[in-house]
Order: structure tokens, then sequence, then C-alpha cells
């Protein structure tokens, strides 16, 4: 994998070591990393910050978003996929949809080019934390 | 119209006061409102939060959407309509959709009923906004 699905996975890491959720995002343009982020959903007590909703939080506004790409270690739910499709983001790469299939195909219908990199390290990781507390699982996923 | 727009109408003019966008969303449970919020993408220089994102937001870690209404002055756009989705949150009521029809097809599609008041003060606030700070309100929408 590239460094910059390396750095989502390092944020996945960082969330679990604070005792939340380990899903990390990176936004990338021109092959540098512009914000990252990891869902805070237990730590900030916010359901609204998946990774990839921390990440763009702490990107800012930052104009157009056609030449960024988002990485995820795993396949964004609606919400994040909403977000990605109105604001024009042009491709995402995920670790992987096996233990969420999340919402390729309506990013697909909305122009996305998705990419599921299918890592093993990043299924283990959630087969462990889904595992250990599938309740806050089902809880930010509104499967509740 | 009810309090409860009522009350989505106030927090758009509230943003609108503090020199933002004058988008504004209530979050309502039992008759009650559980929550409240308004776009703040240029009071906290924050892209993601737009009226119903806040409102999500300050609602924080509620348990089970699904006995849950949204009114928004606005509709949603596909960001907001994800988060409805995922949510499972399933009624929707919105002020307007003549300057911004936002994802109301999709939200259906998705089972969530979606009730348009067509509100003349919700239109003439946001065309009055859209003419005087038009690049504001496309970079809110992505649309740069």
């Amino acid at each position: 994998m590239d460094e910059f699905m390396r750095a989502a996975i390092a944020q996945a890491q960082k969330s679990l070591s604070e005792g939340g959720i380990p899903i990390g995002s990176v936004l990338v343009r021109n092959n540098q990393i512009v914000a990252s982020g990891h869902n805070k959903r237990v730590q900030e007590q916010n359901p609204i910050l998946h990774g990839e909703m921390d990440c763009l939080n702490n990107a800012g506004r930052i104009g157009s978003y056609k030449d960024t790409v988002i990485y995820s270690t795993l396949m964004p739910c609606y919400m994040c996929a909403g977000t990605i499709v109105q604001f024009k983001i042009s491709k995402v790469i995920v670790g992987e949809s096996v233990t969420f299939p999340g919402a390729r195909a309506f990013m697909e219908s909305h122009g996305v080019e998705v990419v599921d990199l299918n890592l093993p390290e990043c299924i283990q990781m959630m087969e462990k934390f889904i595992a250990e507390k599938p309740e806050l699982w089902y809880e930010d996923i509104g499967e509740l």
C-alpha cells in the first residue's frame, strides 16, 4: 500500500488507542496530505464525526475538491459518501469493504471512482473491533 | 407553519446575523425539540457544518433516530441527505426547494418521507442571500 493508506491506518490506530472506533481517513491533493482525521464518536461524543468527516472538517475551507482523493480505512457509509458526492471529490481509495459494504454503488453512480484495496490489515482491525464492541459499531452505522 | 419550522427559521436568521449562511435545522422527537443548529461554514470555517449536520452534532449520541423528524429551512444536499439515510431518520420537513433542489429523490428512494412546505419566507431568505453572496453559496454546495 502507499504512504497515504498507511497514514489513514495510523489514524485508525490512534482512534483505537483513545478508546474510539478504528476508522481513519486522509485527504490528498497533488500527491500531498491536505488533512487527516479519524472517527470521534467516542472521543467527542459526536455522531457526525466519522473518519472521513473529521478529515474534511480538519481540512477546512479548501475551495474546489475536484483534484482531491480521499483515503479511508473502510468503505464510506451514506453520510460520508453523500459528502464525497456533494463536494465532488473525484476518487476514493478504501482499505476494505468486507466488514461494511458501505455506499460504493451510490458513489459510482455519481461518477466517483472507487478503489478497494481489500487489505487484510484493515479487515482484521475492524473484525476485532466489531467482535469486542458490537454495540458501539452498530450505533456508529445507525443500526439500532 | 408549526413551531418547529419557526425554530428552524430562527436558526437560519441567527446564522445570517452572524455573517453566515442562512440555513437552520431542528431535530424533533415526541413532539419536542431535541436539538437545533445552523450552517457554520463561515462562523467556524467548517465545510461539514451545514444546518442539518450542526443540528445532529448538537443532538449528540441519542441512540436510534427512528422516531425523529428533522426540519430544515432548505432541501438537504447529498451530505445531509446521506446522513439522514444512514441514521435512519424517518421524516424530513423542509421550508423550500426552489433555490436548491437537493437530494429529495435519493432520500425518498431510501424510504424517507419528505415534506416540502414551499414557504415564501424561506425562498426569499435564500434568494436574497444567493444574490448578495453567490461565491459563498456556491462554495457551500460544492459548485466550484
